[in-house]
């Protein structure tokens, strides 16, 4: 894949449609479902965070961190710290996005945990989580040796992909789970409210596509140091 | 990736997961929501086909093309026509099962393509078949020249990745759009039925995951004719 794809031109795509992603999420919760809040007496609003946060912190600054580790035309010893900046920004913002889900729920005595979206997210946390923890020990500090980090890279990158692919897949399930309810307390299901959420979704999803495919494409810069193997 | 895993060990997990999922589909359609039919005054049995021809015919029969074509102890030239075979029935299968849900909606007055599920399987299933038409003319019949077949065979991997990772992920959908339909009409959210579902939607994603794996994993048998430079 490396042979044919560069990483660079890959990322501006993937930029551009980060942007798309971002303004389509704060139009939809603020035009459509009236802003955010996290005390509210009009409980929709706290639920307004969690999209919100989920796209935008999650799996946009995820995304992002993701293609900074690859496409930043900087010293290796400094991308690595912008990656794992970014990914502990989006862990932290996802987990506090989660929280408003919560919140909402409990505030609304509405049920918690029993929908797949639930189950998937708090997997999703659960496993970035432990990958940035494993990441953090092995290639930053304290380090392992050489040997460890080279044998751990492959499955850094595997489980990595594996994680942000199920955290892309869950937003989709979400925006679907969400305009189901809307749609089945009166929402028209071919209004320009519903167009908005699908199309959020679609884009969340070639975001996500794109991110991916700056992985298995190749380095732009510093062709002394190109690929996986530069752990 | 493939310095790490052998393909083979994987899919024996993958296959072992595809029997799981088989089975769950069929006990949930036909045990808790009896049964299937082409022509029925019960409407649901006709819905019912959909997720059986979409999970065991399109997903599992086309995950088990991906990986034949790594796994098999065959010669390439048969497993290129193993691989062509089990595509072509999956993707009659899930045209068959999106029929199923089309026949569904309209006999039970119910609008047509307005949900995310049904626009990524729409995409999907178009997506499956021009994947399937390029490969088929490129690789097999008449055939693109060595050039055209190794520039190519990256592509149709990087695409063929997508396309099936989308079909997982929109299998996840219909099992939330589903249950989420089920749980408003009074399904208990905590009931058996909604954890067969939900159960069967996680291992429908790990058994695509554990396909995906496959592809990047090392072949063991035919050291000669190893990797992606098998066109």
């Amino acid at each position: 894949m490396a042979a044919v794809l560069k990483a660079t031109p890959v990322t501006f795509v993937a930029h551009a449609l980060a942007v798309a992603c971002a303004v389509m999420v704060l139009v939809w919760c603020i035009s459509f479902r009236g802003g955010l809040a996290w005390e509210a007496t009009n409980k929709s609003l706290i639920f307004n965070i969690h999209p919100v946060l989920m796209l935008i912190g999650f799996i946009i600054l995820g995304g992002e961190a993701i293609m900074s580790y690859k496409s930043l035309p900087l010293k290796k010893e400094v991308k690595k710290v912008v990656h794992l900046v970014l990914h502990a920004v989006a862990l932290i913002l996802g987990i506090v996005g989660i929280c408003a889900a919560f919140k909402f729920h409990n505030e609304s005595s509405i049920l918690n945990m029993y929908s797949l979206h639930s189950w998937v997210g708090i997997g999703v946390i659960i496993l970035y989580g432990i990958q940035w923890i494993y990441g953090f020990l092995i290639f930053f500090y304290p380090g392992g040796n050489t040997s460890l980090r080279s044998e751990s890279l492959p499955w850094h990158v595997l489980f990595g992909m594996f994680v942000y692919a199920l955290a892309v897949a869950n937003a989709a399930l979400g925006f679907l789970e969400k305009l189901t309810f809307l749609e089945s307390a009166g929402l028209d299901k071919f209004g320009p409210e519903a167009y908005l959420v699908n199309f959020t979704a679609i884009a969340t999803v070639l975001y996500g596509a794109f991110v991916m495919v700056t992985v298995y494409a190749q380095k732009d810069q510093e062709p002394e140091d190109a690929g996986y193997s530069a752990i």
